[in-house]
């Protein structure tokens, strides 16, 4: 066991404080990682503040992940020391359901072993990235291509992969027409990501405010959802709808913008039930699913996507003590688009 | 005009009754049918009850039709007299949208033109197939092959295609799992056809009462969805689940017994929303469809793959006189599984 420096919620009420925490010894296959920056998503307040289902505390945070391989285990052979990497959201998985055996770890039966706030496979609970150091299965660590900017890299790692995989899943590409919904973290990545891919892209988002960042980052179209005008200008016009947004929404509404076997994919989605008619998905063959990160293999198929392609998320570095103003501004979607943590500030 | 002899529903809660209606003249385009068979479809039930709207009275339903033709309108090509033919759910379209132009006329974006209840291009109300006689655009006519049983081939013309369709679409076939939930007019069609298609089916259902025809139609397993056990037992279990039932049900439940990938289509909906937890929806990557009809091509389609597959539906014939209380037996599901009515009672 080492004790490392991080920054950990004491409550669900208090903010986050530094503190020190306990990583396991490297075993045969991990990989011990000085993490270099730490990227803060959403769901890092949701789990924290227990929105999500009541936790254990004190708790770390963090699983946009990336650093430098410092020490790995004696059957280490996918990392070697020195190498840059990264680590999302989940740590492990049973690696023998089918799901898993498909390369689809995030989709485990079992559940995937997730980087913070999850029962570990030796019985303890997972501690995130808001530190300075974490061990993993060299399994679950990430190369990270030289051509992504570094401290850019971690948000990768969530936000990154999560857009990805439905937008490879769903075959966004030359000719289809994609509406991303939400331009903040997630939404701004996707934008980047479906353009790359050759789709041709919508952000619907409440007001215009960030129209130029939405057309900078590839989208030739940009309508504001709070105006009637567009829900009957864009109805049946996408192939492809990835809504990025966590707050309850009108469903029907946007369901409404599909065309032929059109699919509405959440990638956020709030802890209540939304209502859906039936009626609504009729028309025009509808579907409405769900996708959630992406696999190890398939994570590693972005970033070099990414890198291939000159993407990275726009970021604003914050130092460790600016965490807890980061929160709020999260939350009053005040961040263009990504907080990535400076861990080097964690140490003090 | 010529007026033929139908039963219609006077109102919104009287039985149906023996009447006449007008049909139009054979047009240039036309075919004139006399109609021999047409099946009982729970949708008849809820138009003439106003249960999906109001509707003007007197309405004749019956969107299940097989007959011969008997006239055809000098620019016909398709049709000729003597050809034993059916009608489905639509007997026209705007033929100029996307959707039309892709051949999938159901999906029409202007709104096909239902067979019974609906504005006709020329401003008439459509009136369906409890009737002697119709009188349809020789595209939205099908041939229906000889093999096929004449009595048994009406029901294909909605019950068929409404199954038929999102199997194809979604792929069921060897080494597919699906689930038929409902074994009603629909369900049992479901069955048969997805059995034929190559796929491993099996019928969820409340109870195991049909248990015996489920197995006699193709599935291999049958389960009741009374029964607790089942739940536990078909988790993560099938790639395509096939919804007959137009009940509200708990949705989460059924999404659970999906796979990686798997989809959940409802051909059949209640009129009010139903709650979706999208973090069912994220496990195994679920997706929540809507399928109605199926287009032209696609009717042929099926029609073909039955006559080829030995498949018709299960009917009891009825005479018009016994329509009323047909639609009683359908709404308490003692009906195995679709009743047809004899048309030549009708003309009295």
């Amino acid at each position: 066991m080492r004790t490392v420096p991080a920054y950990a919620a004491p409550s669900a009420t208090e903010p986050l404080v530094p503190t020190t925490i306990e990583r396991r010894d490297v075993g045969p296959t991990d990989v011990l990682i000085a993490i270099r920056y730490a990227g803060v998503c959403h769901s890092d307040i949701h789990t924290v503040r227990g929105e999500w289902g009541q936790i254990a505390y004190p708790q770390v945070v963090g699983h946009e992940i990336v650093g430098e391989v410092v020490e790995v285990g004696a059957d280490v052979s996918k990392h070697a020391v020195g190498d840059r990497v990264g680590v999302g959201c989940m740590v492990n998985s049973c690696r023998e359901c089918e799901n898993c055996e498909a390369g689809m770890e995030n989709y485990c039966l079992e559940g995937n072993t997730q980087t913070y706030a999850a029962r570990d496979r030796d019985g303890s609970i997972t501690q995130g990235g808001y530190s300075t150091h974490i061990v993993v299965d060299e399994d679950f660590v990430l190369k990270v291509p030289e051509a992504i900017p570094y401290e850019a890299a971690a948000p990768l790692l969530c936000a990154g992969i999560t857009t990805y995989s439905p937008l490879a899943h769903w075959n966004a590409g030359p000719g289809k027409r994609v509406a991303v919904v939400g331009l903040g973290g997630l939404g701004h990545m996707a934008v980047k990501i479906a353009a790359a891919m050759g789709a041709e892209v919508t952000v619907l988002s409440q007001t215009l405010s960030k129209r130029d960042d939405g057309l900078s980052f590839g989208a030739s179209d940009y309508y504001a959802t709070s105006d009637a005008a567009t829900w009957a200008k864009l109805r049946n016009s996408f192939d492809l709808i990835i809504n990025t947004v966590s707050a309850p929404i009108d469903l029907r509404k946007y369901f409404s913008l599909l065309a032929l076997d059109g699919t509405f994919v959440s990638v956020g989605a709030p802890a209540e039930p939304l209502p859906v008619n039936v009626f609504t998905l009729f028309n025009n063959r509808r579907s409405f699913a769900g996708s959630t990160i992406g696999g190890i293999a398939e994570t590693q198929e972005m970033l070099d996507f990414c890198a291939e392609h000159g993407i990275a998320p726009e970021i604003e570095l914050i130092s460790a003590d600016q965490i807890n103003d980061a929160y709020e501004r999260v939350l009053s979607s005040d961040v263009r688009y990504r907080f990535v943590i400076d861990t080097e500030t964690i140490a003090g």
